[in-house]
This record gives C-alpha cells, structure tokens and sequence, in this order.
C-alpha cells in the first residue's frame, strides 16, 4: 500500500496504488485513518470567522457589552456543560463557541482594565482571558469544572474531589509532592523544612523525570526520592517499595508519599496501583499517580483494568494533551480531598485578587489553589473537544490507537532486522533496527556497541530528509532503540508499515 | 466627546459627535486610538489562510517533509532573527510566519512520533510545538534566544546572560528564589533543606504574592520570607532592608536574597534598585528585580529611568504579556550568570530527552534549564510582534500608556467626587469615588468606613450592565478603592473620560 492513507480521503493518484486488504486488529479495521483533516478546513473558517465577528469586533465596539454577566449558576444552565457519551455536530459546536464567547469577557474591549493585561489579539480557541477569577473567566472556570467532575468519575472518585488544570505534567508532580509534604507536616509552609525532619518520597526508576525535579525545586532533595526497582516490563515492584519505606523509618526519616506512574515515558508501564495503594494504606502514605501519559486509558472500557486500583490515589495527574489529543497545555491536577487541601496548601490570599466582598460565589475564584497567577484556560480545549465527540468517540481514539500499536509490535516481530524490546502493554513500541552488517554478529557487547551507534546516524538521516521524525534513547543498559508512540486518528496501519520500510531505507548500509 | 474613539479609525456616527480638540501630555496626542483593530481583520484571514494551507494542509499530506532541517548556524542566517527598531510590512510579517512554518516540524503530519503527543489542531500563530529541544522546535528556540538577547540588552547586561521563558511571572519568580538558594548551597538540590540552615529571603510589603507562594512551595517557609516596609508611595525603605538583614543574622539564620519589586501591582511603585543592589553587594546576597509588571519601561528612553539599577540584579523577571502586550502566556526569566548556573539547578539530564549523541549541538535543547518538561513557544508570540512593529513602536506604546494614565490622575483631580490615592509614576491609577451623599462627612472612620462598601456595589451593577471592568481592592489599612491600569494602544482620552462619567452614573445614589 505504500504511505498513501485510505483512498476515500484522499484523492487517487495515478502513482500510487490505493487498494488495500483490511487489517482488523481487536475487531478495529486498521486501514486508513478515521479522522478527515482536509474536511476540518470548512469547520477552521467558521470558526474564525466566528472570532472575528463575535470576539474582536464587538470586542473593539464601545456599543457592546465588556461581558454578558451571569451567576455561576444561572451560566451552568445556560451552557449545558455535561459531558456525555455522545458527541455533537459542527454547527451545534459552532453555537457552544459562539455562547462560549457571548459570555465571556471580551479583553478587546477598551473598557476593560481590571488587571494588568490587555489582549486584544488573543483571541483564539480557548485563549481569551487568564483565569483565576469567576468574574474574568465566567465560562472557563465552569468549563474546567465540568472537566474535572468528569475525569474524577472515570478516575472512580464517586464523591468527586477538588482540581486544577495547569501547565504541564511536570507542574502537576510538583502539587501533587506538595500537596502530600503539606497534609504530612502542614507547618512547613510557614516555617520551612529547616527544622522538620528528613521527609523521603519514593518512586519506581522508570518515572519521569518531573519527580526527581519536584523534590529538588521543593528543598526535599533528589537523594530523598528513593527510587524502587521495576520488573523486566518496567513496573514497580512492590515488595521493593515496602523494604525502602522500613529501611527509611529505620534511617529515622519520614516516608511521606508514593509516586505510582500509569504509563511510563519510556517503556509505557503501569504500576500496579492496587498492591502499592495497600502499601499506602498500611503506612499511611500519600498515593499519588502519575497517570499523564496513561490516564487516557481511563476512557476504555477494554484497557481501564490497567489502572486497576486509581480511584484509592489521593491525587491523580493526567494530561488530556497527550493521548486524547487535546492541545498543549491541558493538564489535569486532581486531588480527592475535598477539605480544600489544594486551596489551603497554595493560598496566599492577595487582596487585589481574592476580595471576599464580591457580590458572587468566591469559591468559584479558583486562582489561589495555583502556584500560578495567570493561567491560560486550558479545560475548555477539552471541555469543547468532549462535547464534539462525546465519551464514546474518544473511547474508540484510544481503542484504535492501541490496537495499531499491537499491529506495529507484531509487523516488528514478523520483519527480519527489527528486534522488539518487549510486548508492548500500551502504545509505547520500543524496538531496535538491526542492519544486515550486524545481523550476523552474536549476541554480545560487540552487537550492542555497535547496534548503539546505528539509532543516531538514522535519526539525523530521517531528520535532513524530513520524511519522519521518530525518537530514540538508551534505557538503562539497553542500548540506543526506537520508540513509536502511536497516538493520533490520522494514523494509518500503512504508515506503520511506512515507519519500518523507512528505518530500513535510511540505515541497511550502516 | 463622549465614547467614540477618534473619527480616522471609526466610520461617522451621525448620533455621535466625533470632533475632539485634542488633548496632548508629554508631547503625545491622546485622542483616539493608535491601532485601528478593524483594520487588522484582513490580516488575521491572511493568517489563517497560511495556516491551512502550509501547515494544516502540508503536514497531512504524507508527500511533504515533516521538517525542512537546518542546522541552528544555518537557520539563524536564513530567519534574520534580530529585533531592530524599525518595524516591517504586513507582507513581510507574513512571510515570516511562512517561514517559520516552513522550518518547523509539522506536528499534523502523521509520521511525527518523536514525543508522547500529537497536535494536529494545535496550528495557531506561536502554538505548534512544545519547545525543548532543538530538533522538534528549531524556528522557536532561536526566537526565544533573540528575544531573550534583546531583552537583557535592554536590562543593561553588556554581556548577555541566560533565560527561559515559562508559564508566568509567579515561576520566573519561583525560578529567581531557586536559583538564588541554589547559588547560596548548592547542595539543597541533593540534600533536601532539612540539615541546612534557616534560610531568609527579603521583599517589600508590597510585593507580588508569587514571592511568598514560592517560599511556601520551596521549602522555605513564608515565615522566612521578610516582609520590609514601603515608604509611602509604595517603595522598598532600603535602610529597613538593611536592618532586617542584620537583624536575620543575629537570629542565626542565612539571608539568601533580596526581590526587589519594578511595578508593584497595587500601586506600580517602582523599589530603589540601585541601593538596593549596593545592601547586595555589601551582603553577598542574590537580587532578584521583579519586573513582571515595569519591565517595559525599559524600552523608553523617557521611562527606564525608573528601574535604574537593573543591570546590577542577579536575576529579572519580565512579562511582555503585560504592557507589551504580547498573548498570555509570554513570561521570561532572566539571570545574568553566564556559567550555566541555571542549567545546573534544574537539570535531571533525562536520557530519553536530552541524549548526548546528537549531531547537533545540544546547546540548543533548552528543555533542562526548566522545571516544566514541555512548554509552549510563548517567546514567538513577542518575537514577531517585536518584528512587526519594531522597537521605536514599542516605546511609542509605552510612553502613549503613561502619557495617558497622567490625563486620568489629572482628570481625577479636577472632578468632584474623585479622589486619588497617589500621584502615579507608572500606569496604575488609583482612587475612590466618593458619592454625593459621602462628600460632606469629614475624613475620618465613619468616612472611610462607608467609602469600603461603594466600590462593591459599583463593581456589580458594572459588571451587570456589562459598561466595563474596573478592578477595586482595599490595600493595607486603605479602604476599597478603583485600580485603572493603562496599557492597550486602542484606548483613547475619551474612554478614561467615559471610565469616571460611568463610575459617577453607577455610584451617584449610593
């Protein structure tokens, strides 16, 4: 089939055969891609029109309205912000934008002075306004809540929780380590951590590297993240985590939480949550997951049994901008509290932000639960995307996505040449190219020295190309591999066939 | 004149007069506005088109290289990347943002797999992708070198320095109190503060709230954070500094560093950098000028008086999303270390990211200076705004914002029932409103006691009305008072004028 995608969304070209026989994988039809991109072009005018139209120019006209102002209550009704299994047509999505705008604050306006900021030009798909405050992100602030209360139901919190969207993973590990060092030792705010005893967090060795950043950035220190062993597959190991927690009371420092990764960045492992959440219990550690990159699967009813376990995490991090494809940054922050933890630990209560005297719900003013001022409103790019494709359409993004995944690892074992790390579990395929040089050399240091310097040069030949762009890295004493992170609905089982081809294109003189 | 901006810019309304007699201050006409938005319509479609057509459309056809690679030696000659003070045509702003598609990875295309994302909707102006290597953001990591060059000559670093942008004043301020206890004991990154020293930091009464928030996340405590007393303007007392850091020392504990504050929030008092950073000196203390707010005095030649001294401070924090008007987020961090000290606190060197064998030099993945892992190419969105209207422009700007807020000090001051706070030296103007019935009570409790509960209510019946959005808090032991702030280009003499008119409607029976 070559690299061309399903005939019935792009035109046929003479050059190229567009026949192919079906692949079905998982019951999914693997062939060509599911989402039309050319076809979004209409939908990207309107769209635009609609914030030329009804953003910048009633925003510069002094005739109109700074805000159309409704109660938080009164807007919830008005919005309908349920997401549910179903999704909605373009022109209803075009009506949502255009309500989306009628009742936010239109920071073109002249009239608007209520911060430091003017943006008149940003005027974008869920860029208008910073959010922190009801009054200056009505909209926003719902949307994000409505996010939220949906992602906690999939996470299994069934009396929801508290949360916050932020900009990126790595901040969400850093509430989440604050956030546990907090309920453990709450005077640490105030006082700091120089007359508190040696606080120890652990984590397995194959978590992102966000962690080990958080306990340096919160004065905890890198060498108090003990870092457990993971099994061959990449997961933590659990009996290794309950021997480091008793040798670290026997050091006489505090164990203060547990760092659980759903979805590792390398190997896409999952811990296993249920075991590591009785460990928690037992010693009454802070849960938290980091489930950024594997939280996706949450939305699947065929894969959610990997996060078995998530919904006794005290606090979950999971990004809708990886898997579910949302734009960067949406990243979700959760905690199951719902003493306001979140908003204690982070508050600093500036007066010419957080006045109590408003004449609405403050507690919709969700900036002081940030270590942020300004956020830009990152829930609605989600919010907007759920409601266009309901729960069900995102549930067969991630279906399919991990079903191509499983095809990509099986052409990998049937090729001669490409070596496979491990089965994948999720949609990480790590694999080596093995040039026909090599392919006759025993398997042994001399293979591996050489097979470490192949990754490189294929890389920079794919990159001075242009013609694909996929990543490689050692891994512990692995030497350098490929990893394909399949992800998108625009990907077809012929790309993946592509990918193959094309390593073997660029490296088989090497 | 009422609240038509000037007539060259809006079409005649035959029910509005139009013919101002104009109003000049600091040799600058203030009558309408000086960007005509309406005009820009046609701009922002040709945008758009560029958009689809040579990055949505490009990237989706497999036929297209996902990235037209250049080494950074070669993209730098090839982009023109310097900010100069002259501004450029439309056309050849278009032509750069072709360009800088051009020699971008299209993240739409099907075969990008390098990182855990894919962003086939994320094609806006300045949104494409993260940024933290060289190779999967090359136009952006320049961009963000240029204009982090152009600013620290501004600042007055002869030598240049080291930066990042990210996600707000409150990290680059979090990042400023790192770095400076990173540079006092290095070895807290390891460690953890819980064998080190008391450590204490120093900032005005008036500083923004990120300095305690990251007091309290770091590990310091808020309590460590020494809060020194303004004089009545709003300005850091340098011989309070000085006694509180004698004062810190004789407790035993270790003063780290000093924020000096250019811009308060509250007042937009700017803090005597220059003794400030001579108690530096004498102390070996970091100092940190937070600039977020007053940074852009620094591009005029009649304001950088204020933020004398800069050039001293160890670090700075600047937010062209501020007065300079860049989209949100745009936040830079600035440190004038040239040995890699930021690099160094941040770093966890993860092998999957930052891999040593590239056949580029890796000088260039800015990545692990920062605490987040991905961010977005926020310094794009100045750098081609800077590109277009030029340095001359920008400081045309900001002399036009503080020409203005002087006409609405002065205008408060002539109307009855006006009262202002302070004579402003930036663009922060404040004062209450004193209704009416008010006017003829004395100064004193019952006065001020009365006058805290107007703002409110005016504030409400505003935002009800949907007139405008003036932002009001009380400060200190001040009641509740109107917060203008002065920034956009598109405001004009007549809306301050409409601003005070309106108070006066909303408040007049209260």
């Amino acid at each position: 089939c070559g690299l061309i995608p399903d005939s019935s969304f792009l035109p046929a070209d003479p050059g190229h055969p567009v026949k192919c026989s079906p692949v079905i994988i998982d019951n999914i039809p693997l062939n060509g891609p599911t989402v039309n991109v050319l076809a979004s072009e209409n939908f990207i005018h309107q769209s635009m029109s609609i914030i030329v139209e009804n953003a910048i120019k009633k925003a510069t006209d002094v005739r109109e309205k700074v805000c159309e102002w409704r109660s938080p209550e009164q807007l919830k009704e008005l919005l309908d912000l349920e997401l549910r299994d179903g999704g909605e047509s373009e022109s209803e999505i075009l009506q949502r934008f255009k309500d989306a705008i009628r009742y936010s604050v239109k920071t073109s306006e002249c009239l608007k002075f209520n911060e430091l900021r003017s943006e008149h030009r940003d005027t974008t798909l869920g860029k208008w306004l910073p959010e922190y405050t009801y009054e200056v992100a009505p909209v926003f602030t719902l949307a994000e809540e409505a996010v939220l209360k949906k992602m906690m139901e999939l996470i299994g919190w069934k009396d929801g929780g508290d949360g916050i969207f932020n900009a990126g993973g790595s901040m969400s590990n850093m509430y989440a380590v604050n956030l546990a060092r907090y309920r453990c030792c709450p005077d640490i705010k105030e006082n700091g951590l120089s007359a508190a005893p040696r606080l120890v967090m652990f984590t397995s060795q194959e978590c992102h590297y966000s962690i080990s950043k958080a306990a340096a950035l919160l004065g905890i220190g890198t060498k108090n993240v003990y870092a457990i062993p993971s099994d061959e597959r990449g997961k933590m190991i659990p009996s290794a985590l309950e021997e480091q927690i008793l040798s670290a009371k026997s050091e006489g420092a505090v164990p203060f939480m547990v760092n659980a990764t759903a979805g590792t960045t390398v190997l896409g492992a999952f811990d296993p949550i249920d075991v590591i959440a009785d460990i928690c219990e037992k010693h009454n550690l802070w849960l938290h997951v980091d489930a950024c990159w594997g939280g996706a699967a949450l939305v699947s009813s065929k894969h959610k049994h990997l996060l078995k376990g998530i919904h006794r995490a005290d606090s979950v991090a999971w990004n809708p901008h990886k898997m579910l494809m949302a734009c960067l940054q949406c990243s979700a922050f959760m905690v199951r509290d719902k003493t306001s933890l979140l908003q204690r630990c982070h508050s600093a209560r500036a007066s010419y932000l957080f006045q109590q005297d408003k004449f609405y719900d403050v507690s919709y003013d969700t900036g002081d639960k940030s270590v942020q001022c300004s956020r830009k409103p990152d829930a609605f790019k989600i919010w907007l995307m759920w409601k266009a494709l309901g729960s069900k359409e995102l549930e067969q993004r991630v279906d399919r996505a991990l079903a191509m995944a499983r095809y990509l690892a099986e052409e990998i074992k049937k090729r001669e040449g490409f070596r496979l790390l491990m089965e994948p579990e999720y949609a990480n395929i790590c694999f080596w190219y093995i040039p026909p040089s090599l392919q006759t050399l025993p398997d042994g240091p001399e293979l591996w020295e050489k097979l470490h310097k192949v990754a490189p040069v294929i890389k920079e030949r794919m990159m001075k190309k242009g013609s694909m762009m996929v990543g490689y890295q050692p891994h512990g004493e692995k030497a350098n591999f490929f990893r394909m992170i399949i992800i998108s609905p625009q990907v077809s089982r012929q790309d993946m066939d592509f990918v193959l081809d094309e390593i073997n294109n660029l490296g088989k003189d090497l």
